[in-house]
């Protein structure tokens, strides 16, 4: 487990969630285009952020007497964008590149403290409510708000004996849900990251929305999607170690004793492992291998999206995993593959493509995939989704 | 129409909608007791802001090169708190008096600029992400989350033609409602007030724990409960007259036309005026009460929370009212009916307690409430909640 994170940790920069990963840098960079517009996930009426054709990230905070304003977003390595004060009071700046196609979070640093963007709506990421902006991608289609039939998601509120509480999960019931009394449906646990919560996949993730897509396209079965709190023993933020102190054991016994009983009482599912399946982000997807692997006999169908992988030893340590999984999906953002080349020193040997190819190769139902000129941010996320979801559940 | 935005703007101090109201000075203000704790609303593991016994509140903020920074909570008139840097570069400052019991927007201005409290969570209002604090009430109880049977709150996204988007809405299910496929429920359609959103009532409002909390008392009958957006021809935030420039006519067509059939095609409710109610606090009892007396055949059950009244003359003025709708609901915080003495000069008269008396006087089904020691606040409107919602829906 300890191994497991550090690996973690020291090949998947793990602790960098949430910086921006702009694309590498092209030679000379080109002139910026001022085609800038609001960002779509500014709040109602705010012009600033904003992000152009090219990529580019400007900025505008108004605080007059302030002495200094950095926003994080910018290239890796130079600390984010210092922004400059402007006659009217105001403080602009613009990234010194392009970033990343999709999701990011940031946050400003004003006078030397950490505030968010008043122009933007607020993301829960880090382990507090970090401010967000989408760069636009070229494949933005396949989670855009379209006119189709919409699942709902819901909040459920569930008894949770071993914390003493009654925590919270989101719950995906696609389109005809509700119509079709009769119907019983499959079950995706889906998890977020380090320093997330249950909000991440139904809102920076669109998961509803890339379900409600795929299955107006008719590329996936409907199913339901389950989506809970991971960090059960909380860390408090900037707390050392923080991560390394993670245990699995609370937040298993919260999904196995607790949620899935509750979701398959509350909800019409197909309560077998046939039909139940798990998966999740970066940290969610250590915890998927890890609860998946102790449980073959209750998922037939895992993932694990920027969040390790499978190598043949760990399939034959894993008792009933060979014959009870259907399959192993595991996906990175391409420049988390790039990444290989500049592990640190003495980090665990991190080839999850090697690792796929040996398990493919015993005979295991291996599939592997990369998202294209993305890190470790959402649309990588995305667009795993996407591809994960067609591969589920058929009977 | 206009009248009723002024009447409004003028007595009920809806342009303050937001700015937290204390308890009027007792005379010398009492010893503050030094049993300050985190208010429940702070992000996870934050520490200020914080909350004592007698309803002060004390802000930390970290800014070490700021000039100036200021929360806007505070005694009204002295233009909230100013913090003061302390010897380790945090500023910290305590309101002048105690605040209300309940739910208080506000935000920090830092060096002439408007941002969040990076202590605490965010809530829509004002037309904008506000932080949020939450001075514990003695009566919180019937809000608080209980280990009763919950019902879910979902995201739905209806197609609205009318204004060309997929709108979206939250709506409440009780407890039981996927169990019993065969029970049917009455509807109430509740509404946010000016500045605030779709997501108000089900965070700073728990109108779900309100409600899971009245059903396992068996206090009321178990409905649902729609929440969407009122504000549909979107206000740029400090655009002048933003209110008065308000039109019933956009959110009249989403609502009627566009959600109740599709509500009533996706739930399992009982589609009539008798099992369909309307309530809206502020700006949202404006809108109920012009939509129910222009509709009356549409509602049976009608509720106002800080949001004007009905006059025997309002009911007189609206043909069929009298004969459809069972029940005028109409709630005050206590502090409200006390600005009646302090109207601006040329206001219209506002006296929703003779309105409530002669209403009652002609025979009609008038109910008042007052909610103790609040104002233009929610905890006024969760219990306008909690006394309206039993008497609905007798059949």
């Amino acid at each position: 487990m300890q191994r497991t994170i550090a690996a973690l940790v020291a090949s998947f920069g793990l602790l960098a969630l949430g910086a921006p990963s702009p694309a590498p840098a092209q030679g000379a960079s080109p002139a910026i285009a001022e085609d800038f517009k609001p960002s779509s996930l500014n709040q109602p009426g705010q012009d600033y952020p904003q992000v152009n054709s090219q990529g580019y990230v400007r900025f505008r905070v108004t605080a007059p007497q302030a002495q200094s304003v950095k926003a994080t977003l910018g290239l890796g390595g130079q600390g984010g964008t210092v922004l400059h004060k402007a006659d009217d009071g105001t403080w602009v700046g613009t990234t010194s590149g392009p970033l990343d196609e999709g999701f990011h979070y940031y946050h400003l640093e004003i006078d030397g403290g950490v505030f968010n963007d008043p122009g933007t709506r607020n993301f829960y990421g880090s382990t507090r409510w970090e401010s967000g902006i989408e760069v636009p991608a070229h494949d933005a289609d396949f989670y855009a708000l379209k006119d189709v039939p919409h699942g709902n998601v819901q909040q459920i509120l569930f008894p949770s004996p071993s914390t003493g509480t009654q925590k919270r999960a989101f719950v995906y019931t696609p389109p005809g849900y509700d119509a079709n009394q009769s119907a019983r449906y499959p079950v995706l646990y889906l998890q977020h990251g380090w320093g997330e919560d249950e909000t991440a996949w139904s809102t920076q993730g669109h998961a509803n929305l890339i379900m409600d897509n795929l299955i107006a396209e008719k590329k996936t079965r409907p199913f339901i999607i389950v989506m809970t709190y991971g960090m059960t023993n909380v860390i408090r933020p900037g707390e050392p170690g923080g991560l390394a102190k993670f245990d699995i054991k609370p937040f298993q016994a919260v999904l196995l004793d607790e949620l899935i009983p509750y979701v398959d009482s509350h909800f019409r599912t197909l309560a077998d492992s046939d039909h139940r399946a798990m998966a999740g982000l970066s940290m969610g997807g250590m915890e998927t291998k890890t609860i998946t692997t102790a449980n073959p006999d209750k998922f037939g169908y895992v993932g694990l999206f920027s969040g390790g992988s499978f190598s043949p030893e760990d399939v034959a340590n894993a008792p009933g995993f060979r014959d009870e999984v259907k399959l192993a999906f595991v996906s990175y953002g391409s420049r988390e593959l790039d990444r290989r080349a500049v592990a640190p020193p003495g980090a665990p040997s991190f080839d999850p493509v090697a690792n796929h190819e040996a398990l493919k190769a015993s005979g295991f139902n291996s599939v592997f995939y990369v998202s294209p000129n993305t890190a470790h941010e959402f649309l990588s996320w995305r667009r795993s989704l996407r591809e994960f979801a067609p591969l589920l559940f058929r009977d």
